[in-house]
């Protein structure tokens, strides 16, 4: 079994050792993984987003999807950050106005910017209103993957005056402002995924992302797609990640040595479902390439293929990244238990991980377009 | 929800209307499919795989498994009979010589020949032996899917001498040999895959395919794959045409009505494995036709490469299939259960069809190759 | 693999050898079962409701259940008819006065009296009206199992008066009262569950039950858990007789031939599903067998915690008899395609049963209670 | 929801209070839990097999499978020590004599004796030889759960002179066996299943079992299915005890709070596994019973009737703990993921435990049994 080589293995070849051989003790400590983030800052991979004439790496999803899922494969918890990094760029992108967001691209590849995000729109304890003259946001967010050592923050607001969702850009040294480091999690530990204060923390108009705003457009509407894509590569790297520790055990084995054949079928029954997951995350990602590339243009009944790619993509990481993290070790030998190894953490991750929203949504949106002829609703989740 | 166009849809569209209006009936009767097939030999779709130089449609493999799949949605035994003829030409290009194969070819486009097989290797009991200085072939067959009707039929026999397996073709007209008309399956009832019987049958040495012969090379095994790939497409329409079935439910329902959300989920779970058989199909129908493509040059590990997408492709399309057939029934409406209506058929012939060979062995297939980097062993199955 | 024996044995043991005899013919056949509805009434099983003395069988719900059963393995429209017997002879007992129920169970043993249905409650076209000081019924019912030949036919109507729902009892030939005899399903093709056509059809007053009436009283709502067990037992019986076809198989092989683990194995899943409905329907029945004796002082939660137990063995007959009736095949030889054979009766049968009402209800009411505590609604469904 | 009530309740809850207390944190320290197994000592359940007449709890295995799944509910870590207290007084019984086994029963009401295992059959690295006149035991076993702190352990090896496995008993401190304490697993960590080293132990040949030995009568070789069943007890209760966080986020929601119908639809089919596990580990556990009451007399047909039981509670248990211990979590709150809250222990646990020996080989058993009528073959797993 050979996994596909992609363009940027040369680039990610040195990380993606370094990470590896630290993920089982680095799991078990938690925290941030300062010297990771560093790595990922020197690598220049933080850019791939940003246009090749601006000094980025001029990539398109599918390949920064790539390298999402091969960090995955060997600590999904940095796989996570990386992915993010992008979606905190295209939201930038996908909700601001060109004289908002390509400055900040500009200055991402000039200062090494590793973005965090306060995004979290299901908790929406945090309000933004006109103080003294000011726009000034109070409040505290949750799971705010990325926060802790973070160049800049995307952070949202219900706006007191509409009652709507704002979105905006702040430097995490703006007053009041407080990355709690609180994550403390069984699963993706060092996704820094705590919480946020925000107290009487002033925001420029200029930092909110008015026009088009949050899923203003079809276009803009992009940007629940982008990460949900972040997931389902997270996901399958996290189960190719496992299955490889299975055939690592076998590779060990005398040569000649029979094989049994029920193992042979339960590993297949497993990949089987990883193949599926990656078939629909590349027909996913692909649709979402030339969603991205159509730009402003973009149809709601074009966003809504996208969407329904991305559903399919999403149910059948979900449920394969279950399946493979806990089944694996039905197939690998006695060392599977050893705590050291770690090896219950691609469980743990993936766990953790698809708790983000429910599968079985997932699932009606697909039976809904299967069935019915309609998109799914575009929101923070779909 | 839509599905791809085809290329060939122009030339599809009619037959597949005339299929669709009678296939229940013709599922009823069961016996030989005269008119479609007629209908079949004047579309021009059976020389599809004949280069256009030669007047045949010059078309891909990927092509010619999207218009078996686009039959066997509305007719699965016509699907499956029509995806033989494929297979069948393709057996005589890849185990004959130029010499033997390229008549043949080309006396199937000006004839319009239908080809049908008695081939089933698991039956043994047919030998060839040298007889007064001729070459006789005695014995019977079982599951010889399109025989009745046939313009050639490929015959296989195990050859006295030396204890191997022959193939070779027989006009349906040569004296000793008995077509038996005698299938009467609960399913794919109208693919004629009944027996036949040979008695002193006379086969002339230049309709042996002995060079490369059976699986004589990593490139005349893809004979296997062709036949694995046949069955795929086959369970992937029925699995289309029964959610169509589903579909046209709701579309019939009164317009703004509620749906109950567990209906929906149930819907999308369905439809995520006919998604999931779509891509894992799509790409091992890419690979096969890079494969049929590189010609005789090709490597057993390329041609193992395919073995194995193909096996993926197989698993998930038979649980597709099996799922798909049987779940629909619970999205219908009251005429669900009607005989008339005929939907118990889809689950009928996916199941009959998918018991050609144990998906088991797939699942191990690819756990083999997952888990220990060994590809299939070329049979007639794999 | 021994099935437990049962005290009924000896009663069924020659009936159930004459339905198996011709079950298949009579699959293919359909129409109503005037043979063995004969050999079913001289069989003296149709009043083992009846206490014995009054000339019925005495029997317990889990014995009456064990009978439906067994007759479900070798014919489970007939098993169905059989459990519908009981059930109509409970609805008397449960809706009515005693002075209503003793006298119609006395004159169904006297009478051997085989009872119908046209009491569909999801079919609300059927009216009740006073008209010129008498009751008339007026309407139409859909899915009225066994209303063919039966000696009395229980009916429902939607009072006009009240808006609510009535159960009464009525002779066939009632003026006015018209079975329709259409029923042409592809599954249960002998359930005879067609329609009725009531016009102006006089119902007295004494024959319609009020008291309690229908769910009047938690003992009275025990109507519906006794249907619903009805349905295990034929979807446990489908699922038994299936697999005792692919046992059968193996029974003829050579001795001392080597079977494929895989399909052993494959076979102890389905196994395994059939032995976990066994268990879970012996619980539900005898937890309904205590409600029954209970009696009018039934409390709403000792009915709760009945319908949990029916719930789950329905939910697990559901997917027990769904993957045994259709995965059997996998596991029987060359034969198991054969129409005349027709071992798709299982399948064909079970998916038309299962269709009755859905099962995600069921698993929506299971995790009500074990999450909320909450026992389900009674309800015609549960 | 309410969970059977106990005989042995009374004497169970203060215990498993207190266990439950510290659960999460003693899974995170790992090592000998010295001051719970004190509470185990004291609480006199240690010798619930011995009859009452010696001074013990006289239970059945029924009973004393119940006070394993109500432990395991709460610490499977402790409900596996407590199954394995029985497993091995069990071993006693039925491999030894009557003047081997009835004094060491009879110890242990007296000295409070916990008994701690060094059997791993598995493992043939130990091998009993003679040595000047003494039988001498030397090697390394693995996975002896129990070990540490044990007053007595059963101990397993090769005899050089036959072959042979031969099983006896040691108390910890005789000279050259040494206790390594070196289990450090990601679950299942206090059951101290590390290994022992012995090096020129002695053992005298009135501690070792010749009479009948391991599996030499249908009746001793009921202690592979004893100790089938602590894990399909342990599973059980990780099942209920996994599936009890999920409820009692449920318990803490606003009043009158509506809940979405798909998580009640996930909770259903959760608890559906549970439900078939609890019926068919009931039984099994009945089954062991009898067996167990008959005595030596007992017949092969009669242990392989049990021994099928057993496989299929175990298959259930299995599939039903994994699914449970994992899909629970989509039912909790945001508090599942706290690293402190320890949730993922149930898996932890789950996944550890169900590796002993694999589900494939039960479900080929069943297969075997269900298909061809075949017991399983007795041996240390089946």
């Amino acid at each position: 079994m050979t996994t596909p080589t992609s363009p940027l293995s040369a680039a990610l070849e040195p990380l993606l050792s370094a990470l590896a051989a630290t993920a089982a003790a680095r799991d078990r400590a938690g925290g941030t993984a300062h010297h990771e983030r560093g790595l990922l800052r020197e690598s220049g991979l933080l850019t791939l987003l940003v246009p090749a004439a601006w000094g980025g790496g001029g990539a398109s999803w599918s390949q920064i999807y790539e390298a999402v899922r091969a960090i995955a494969r060997v600590d999904s918890a940095l796989g996570h950050l990386f992915g993010f990094q992008h979606l905190l760029l295209a939201t930038a992108r996908l909700f601001g106005t060109p004289s908002q967001w390509e400055p900040l691209w500009k200055a991402t590849v000039a200062g090494r910017w590793f973005w965090g995000n306060a995004l979290n729109p299901k908790d929406t304890r945090v309000t933004l209103r006109e103080h003294e003259g000011k726009l000034v946001i109070d409040g505290r967010k949750s799971f705010c993957s990325g926060a802790v050592d973070a160049d800049r923050l995307v952070v949202s607001a219900i706006e007191e005056r509409t009652g709507k969702l704002v979105v905006g850009v702040l430097p995490p040294d703006r007053a009041g402002l407080r990355i709690l480091g609180d994550w403390d999690a069984f699963g993706q530990r060092q996704t820094d995924s705590g919480g946020v204060s925000l107290e009487s923390v002033v925001i420029e108009e200029s930092e909110i992302w008015r026009s088009p705003g949050p899923l203003g457009t079809p276009f803009a509407a992009l940007r629940p797609l982008i990460a949900q894509m972040v997931f389902v590569h997270v996901f399958l790297g996290l189960a190719e990640g496992a299955f490889a520790e299975a055939r690592r055990t076998f590779e060990g084995r005398p040569a000649g040595s029979a094989v049994d054949p029920f193992a042979l079928r339960r590993g297949g029954e497993l990949w089987l479902s990883v193949l599926a997951t990656r078939a629909l995350a590349a027909e996913a990602a692909h649709a979402l390439d030339e969603a991205w590339t159509t730009g402003e243009g973009l149809t709601a009944a074009a966003r809504g293929r996208v969407a329904v790619a991305v559903a399919a993509a999403k149910a059948q990481a979900t449920f394969a990244s279950l399946a493979v993290t806990s089944g694996f070790l039905e197939l690998t030998g006695p060392r599977a238990v050893a705590r050291l190894e770690g090896l219950d953490r691609y469980w743990r991750n993936a766990r953790v991980h698809t708790l983000h929203d429910p599968v079985d949504i997932k699932l009606r949106d697909l039976g809904q377009h299967a069935l019915l002829g309609q998109f799914p609703e575009p929101s923070f989740y779909a």
